[in-house]
């Protein structure tokens, strides 16, 4: 069988992932990022301090059975926010671009509710509600974040382009333009 | 913003995709196989051209809401394949490598039970169980068809790069190797 240079062949394989509990069984690589992973990242610093004090809680988890960084293979993972408030900001994840920033991604929210936040290189920010049964389509060349309105946690079924990478960079040094506030307990998308 | 020559911005958006019912909500585009459509796949051809002379019944049917057909982008899609028999054969997909042969698929299972019956282009064969929760990994190269072993419609949701597009030629030249045969009242991957 002739093979294309850079797409490794690789065995069929199946992984158990239960869409009543959220959870993928077994995984071979979890990620943990804490409070303490998000600092920069949200509006009121000292709030994220007293959180982080007062035990450093897990903000999130991703969970893969990884493959091949490679174009030609797909990459997934179950990725599970906590509900949270650091001041008055809803918990979220870091959120990036993609390094080959041409590649989409594909959310399945399985549990939980929120947001998908996404913003383009010019500044355009767009909020697609996450909850179980929704699908979101984060398109090629938008920088994406989740974050959890809710009081369980947010969990989804994620795809993308093995080769796509992270680009977490750019949003460190611009940040995402929009923050997902609770304003009169209710989450508002605010400049 | 700098836009990649070959991949489209597009607006972000969302899908409903109940996954107790295992529907698409509001798909734009349904893809109809009737049992006619599958002539010169099964073992037995009689059986199949009764199947058709009995109504020609749907055989499967595929829901999406298209997206471009480019590097980048990822098309998705609620696979449905009813079950039945034409002779001792499970009803199945015709089968197709990608026309990009080196790019990969995704099937998570939402429900029924069958296989995922894969094969490389050097003739090796491997068969996959499908059920709900389980989500199968189709590796970039492998041909790739669902055969439907239980007794309510298959459905997965799909995912695989926009640009992969779908090589059904070779499968019907080659044949797959290999056929789920029910033997003795059990599913059975006969050479």
């Amino acid at each position: 069988m002739k093979l294309v240079p850079g797409t490794s062949f690789i065995e069929p394989f199946s992984v158990g992932l239960d869409l009543e509990a959220a959870v993928m069984e077994d995984p071979s690589r979890v990620t943990v990022r804490k409070a303490s992973a998000m600092r920069g990242y949200y509006a009121d610093p000292a709030a994220l301090e007293r959180l982080i004090a007062s035990g450093d809680p897990i903000h999130y988890k991703v969970y893969e059975v990884p493959v091949p960084e490679e174009y030609g293979h797909l990459m997934y993972c179950i990725s599970e926010l906590e509900p949270g408030l650091v001041g008055d900001e809803y918990f979220m994840t870091k959120g990036h671009y993609h390094s080959v920033v041409q590649t989409g991604e594909i959310y399945l929210c399985l549990r939980g509710e929120g947001f998908m936040v996404m913003k383009t290189a010019d500044g355009r920010v767009v909020a697609e509600p996450m909850a179980r049964n929704r699908m979101v389509y984060v398109p090629p060349y938008w920088a994406h974040r989740s974050v959890n309105t809710g009081t369980e946690p947010l969990v989804s079924f994620c795809i993308y382009g093995a080769e796509a990478g992270h680009n977490y960079g750019d949003i460190e040094t611009e940040g995402f333009g929009a923050r997902m506030l609770r304003v009169g307990g209710k989450p508002e998308l605010r400049p």
